[in-house]
């Protein structure tokens, strides 16, 4: 029997990846948590096997809490990857019309992704934020005015609420990319990525290159670089890296130890098969 | 006369970040807007002569909207940058005592910063998410319960807030950097930042290493390398960077030109005086 844990509540995209995470497997159970740090504890202290946590959608960049997590906070590996399409729904109470909206309830990230809908359909509704896309139909539903929210269609379904409009964002295409965090990461498929970060002990000219370099010097395929401030003084910084390989290849293994003889700091995340629909 | 916009309400840290750009300079203007892409259109139809935007937060890291509009909004260039203290408040109405507090209303951001100060000092109290750190202290005003709001000082005095607790960050030296927008950059002062932004029309190992080694061979130090998601599809990045040096330096020019030639796209966002208090 394995527990999921995402961050919830029920009706998040984080509870879409969960379910896409359990298609296929017998006997799951679902732990909807607080926070994405309630996620790592439940992890850590067996409460749940495996956890789901947001870390890049297509649009946004990264989500740099989960980035943070995986630095600072645990030990943690990433085990998998999951790729949800993010389709948001313009919902609200039955009966209420596009025109009688007077307020809209939405979080914030999901207004913006939807600005162009909003300004064109709702112009002059009143926004307010909610902290999820969850909460957001919820919040519209005990709001006595005409109200609407940004939601998931698993939220809508989950309140009752109806469907409007359906896919409003600006851009479709949208996706994000959740990891599978567990005790473990997972053994070589021959199709996998590898995820780790390093640092430096010193700030100088050509540091930064001379690791990447340890990669490209093997024809190690780099599919992601990111940043995040080391968060001692603006200008010191931690390096995220995804490579194409499973840390138990030859090349990649010593790769590795070079970078990490290099830069003096390196933190492994894990190996894991890459997302293919429905296929880990 | 210049006119310096910025996001407003006033009682934003971007509002601090105007007056710090102002200091020194007489007859100054200032223009509140609603919005980081209002700022850019304000000074690319002369409403405005500057605009400040938040680009790095030491804790949180970029603003990632601040990065997006460099890249694909505008080509107004970067003319300097600015380097504000983070300081939260506490702060309600005169009368009310830290136990009677019911009701706390804070940016999500500052609410995230604040963590530790609000679980010892305000255990159990109902938070409530603010659009800004300006509105949090008027909507706490406005609360008929006993409510606080984590504020800047500023908006503390423009509200006529009663501070409770100062400077309740879980992280003392937190500052944010804004950059100064204009329509043209700055001349060489001899200790100048240059920034620019770069991206590849194929996705293969090395690009990038080589990219960046062209910077590295010159001896040209990066303070500052992030990656922002392309939009079109998971995989695909551009890249920002910040060197010292001036776009004017044989050298500096030079290497933008070898990486622009390399990497097929490049966008020069401009070269502006490093931040030293007061010193622009």
């Amino acid at each position: 029997m394995q527990t999921i844990a995402y961050l919830g509540p029920p009706g998040t995209f984080s509870e879409e990846a969960a379910l896409a995470y359990a298609a296929g497997r017998a006997g799951v159970n679902f732990l909807p948590l607080a926070s994405m740090p309630a996620v790592v504890t439940a992890i850590e202290t067996d409460a749940a096997t495996v956890g789901v946590l947001p870390i890049e959608n297509v649009l946004e960049g990264s989500v740099t809490n989960t980035l943070d997590l995986l630095i600072h906070e645990t030990n943690l590996r990433i085990a998998g990857e999951i790729v949800v399409p993010i389709r948001q729904y313009l919902v609200a109470r039955a009966g209420i019309t596009l025109p009688e909206i007077k307020v809209l309830y939405a979080h914030p990230q999901s207004l913006g992704q939807c600005r162009k809908f909003v300004e064109r359909c709702l112009p002059g509704v009143a926004t307010v934020a909610s902290l999820s896309n969850s909460a957001a139909p919820t919040e519209a539903l005990a709001d006595e005015r005409p109200a609407a929210a940004i939601s998931t269609l698993r939220a809508a379904e989950l309140t009752g609420s109806h469907v409007l409009a359906r896919e409003i964002a600006d851009t479709q295409g949208n996706v994000t990319r959740f990891i599978v965090l567990a005790q473990h990461d997972a053994p070589p498929t021959g199709d996998d990525k590898t995820s780790f970060c390093f640092g430096f002990r010193e700030d100088r000219a050509g540091t930064l290159v001379g690791a990447l370099h340890e990669l490209a010097a093997d024809n190690i395929n780099m599919t992601k670089l990111e940043s995040r401030p080391a968060k001692a003084a603006l200008g010191q910084y931690i390096f995220l890296v995804d490579i194409n390989g499973h840390r138990e290849d030859a090349r990649v293994a010593a790769a590795l130890k070079r970078i990490e003889s290099r830069a003096g700091f390196l933190k492994l995340f894990g190996s894991y098969p890459c997302w293919k629909s429905r296929s880990f």
